[in-house]
């Protein structure tokens, strides 16, 4: 059974999850570092890459990203946020404005809780939406 | 810190992986269907889609496509498995086989625990890599 989705567990994590796009959102690398566990657990998959394992690559690219020109600006919508004990998940969509503007990325992040209490990203899987949400009618008798 | 990555752990949860794999190449609805939550915190992004929320629309997807004709193989690569309490992630790359041949899908599979001690998925997102991975390089300084 779920457990653990309580309102304030819930709204922390969506509060972090907030956070973690605004530093993206200005290029902010030293919040954003301070946002990721910073272990060799910690997975990142942006749209499109190979998944990045461990701090020192996913630092690494954000690195890259926050250098490059161009600026990336998300508008979230569909933020829906579950917790199990000290860990917890955010499905949200991105979706983007500014060179990219048009498309939306699917987001799953992970956190989970360090020993103050704060919700630190240890996954984020991102991937572009090629379609709009398809429409299942389960039959009948199946 | 990282908690509670014993062996024995990150051993069931892989095993747990590799039987969500097993059951999507079988296309075997009741096995797949035991192997989620099957609650309404439960989502899943099928490559290019986007993202399912809530038990009864992750199944239809897995019903309609176990429904196509076609079948899937998958090659998994590079699985790295990590828990935190009762909860656990996978990152994995599925090497597509058959009707897909030669594509790469970057998967990030969560888990949590149940009442029994068995792992049972809450996430999965999945999507197309595009591009062999980046190698950033650090520059001196920053």
């Amino acid at each position: 059974m779920p457990e653990g989705d309580g309102d304030l567990d819930t709204a922390g994590l969506l509060e972090a999850n907030a956070s973690f796009y605004d530093a993206f959102e200005r290029k902010d690398l030293d919040t954003m570092s301070a946002l990721w566990e910073r272990t060799s657990r910690v997975v990142c998959t942006h749209p499109g890459w190979s998944t990045l394992r461990g701090w020192a690559h996913v630092q690494a690219s954000f690195f890259a990203m926050f250098d490059a020109p161009g600026t990336l600006q998300f508008v979230l919508t569909d933020a829906t946020a579950h917790t199990s004990g000290d860990t917890g998940w955010v499905a949200v969509d991105e979706n983007l404005l500014g060179d990219q503007a048009g498309s939306t990325v699917a987001a799953l992040n992970v956190f989970v809780r360090d020993h103050t209490g704060s919700w630190r990203v240890v996954a984020h899987h991102g991937s572009i939406v090629n379609s709009p949400p398809p429409k299942f009618v389960r039959r009948e008798g199946s």
